[in-house]
């Protein structure tokens, strides 16, 4: 039986991803059963709630050798402890390759559009089966969750024709609003404990030369999109004392909370202590004012975050 | 313009895919030029003879951010010498993943099939692309070769499938007939320098933890596959003078030259020093005698050998 799983910290896309590939895979005749690997973010809540359908397990320890499939992460940071124990015979996603290996010659499926879901779809049509209505439904919401509904600078054409694709199958008359239903449960945060907040969209990425790794640096890198982020900077001094003792339990180098603003499709980020301000300062030439730098239209993680901390870190490239 | 290459010491394969590769992406819209890195094999250029076209170019020093493709191959250790300063956008492979990274988001396809030629025909039949009659005959020749005309246990249900679909197309009336001229050029050597039999289909594998890189052991690994292992048994003293060259130019802990009677479908590999047959003792249960270790029914170095070496060499694994 093979174990299918998305990224610590589930997004919708890690989950639908999860759910929908392992059901492929069973009707193409590869036994699999879908996992996730943390709680359920308000958003995927919602999402399974209007479908009806139970969350995918936690993943129980596996044994060594047990085949395992990733979907929406390849980086050992992002998934399960024991991967590099774990045989890895097939893997979806659209993020860089990081450090993946294999020890047989595997199924990997990667390309460049803004959501797993996006991929899911090319492979049913591939294989020439029809798409389920719950399957739709779960791509689609990843879709628009990932690319928050096209305005994410990840999305490309294949996303927006797998989503007008996808809708009347899930029985989505009004996309719009569906998404906009979706962002709003997202930006439903009443109690959630800080750190609960700041780990619910949250990586860890290794930055510098591979090649030595005792001067690499690991920084954690937190997102809460939502619609409402006046409640999420109410919230400011709780969360900077999250980022704080998370910093020390990660034994990080840094960490950073961006708080995206999805309908004015902004980017305002916590900044912790001067470790952080120096990088916002040398690698986006951003100023940090009252502990907040604004990193404006940079609403991508993936996409603009990360490759400017990539090139910051960089051996040898000098630091524009 | 997209560089697409396979690996160092050119296969059939090697070659094939990057001219293919190229000439898919073009139909494509995605400008694409083949390369080579290395010379070709007496089956490579009996191939591209009978066609009536050059060879791919030498690839020239790309400036590092360089845009590439690699096909049949991806472990840095049979790429281009300046791999990690490339920027590698796409890669069609059937091997196990290696040491590779991308800095952002790439097309990658790899599966578990005999040859990148069954690969590069799926993405065709994906994309509603006819096959060209030159695309044809390169692509079964590169499966023919791959799988030794399906003796090769890597061989799959896909690329037999692949064969019967493009030989026709490529004008191949009896495939038979075809291979065995496939593999009779192959296997006339001439007066082949023995560094250069060596070299022909030669890779460098790197085996133990990659986390502690310092106690990780690298091997070279020969195979000369042959209608006609008596000639090359001829050569035994030159061919064993040459492994010793090599084994120490490379700075390799063991070199190996497996040679494998293609039609008789038995690998007997070439054992230099005590460290090589102590290898083949532990790894394989084979004693060498006369400096040849019979490893039998063994012709597949990615299914058969490169595997048992890996568990070998694998942290912790006590050795069987
Ligand atoms: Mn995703
Ligand atoms: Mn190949």
């Amino acid at each position: 039986m093979l174990a299918v799983f998305g990224h610590l910290n589930p997004d919708t896309d890690a989950i639908s991803a999860a759910l929908v590939y392992a059901r492929l895979l069973t009707r193409q005749g590869v036994e699999a059963q879908a996992y996730r690997l943390g709680d359920l973010n308000f958003e995927t809540a919602f999402v399974l709630r209007e479908l009806g359908i139970d969350a995918p397990p936690l993943l129980p320890q596996l044994a060594p050798g047990s085949a395992v499939a990733l979907v929406d992460h390849n980086e050992s940071a992002q998934s399960v402890s024991n991967l590099s124990e774990l045989d890895v015979t097939r893997v979806v996603d659209h993020h860089k390759l990081g450090d993946l290996t294999t020890s047989q010659p595997a199924y990997l499926r990667f390309e460049p559009v803004g959501c797993t879901g996006t991929l899911l779809l090319k492979l049913h049509l591939e294989a020439h089966l029809p798409v389920e209505v719950t399957d739709a439904k779960l791509m689609l919401s990843a879709i628009l969750s990932d690319t928050l509904h096209f305005r994410s600078p990840t999305t490309t054409q294949a996303d927006r024709e797998a989503v007008a694709f996808l809708a009347p199958i899930a029985g989505v008359a009004d996309v719009e609003a569906y998404a906009l239903a979706m962002f709003a449960a997202k930006s439903d945060l009443g109690d959630t404990p800080a750190e609960t907040l700041l780990r619910m969209d949250y990586k860890v990425f290794p930055f510098g030369d591979a090649a030595q790794p005792q001067t690499m640096q690991r920084w954690g890198l937190g997102v809460i999109e939502t619609t409402n982020p006046a409640y999420v900077f109410g919230r400011q001094a709780e969360l900077l004392a999250a980022m704080d003792q998370v910093k020390a339990e990660d034994g990080l180098n840094g960490v950073l909370l961006s708080v995206v603003d999805i309908l004015n499709e902004s980017n305002r980020t916590l900044v912790l202590s001067a470790t952080e301000e120096k990088l916002m300062r040398e690698a986006f030439g951003v100023e940090t004012v009252g502990q907040v730098a604004d990193l404006g239209a940079r609403i991508s993680r993936k996409k603009q975050v990360v490759p400017a901390l990539e090139a910051y870190f960089a051996p040898g490239t000098p630091s524009v």
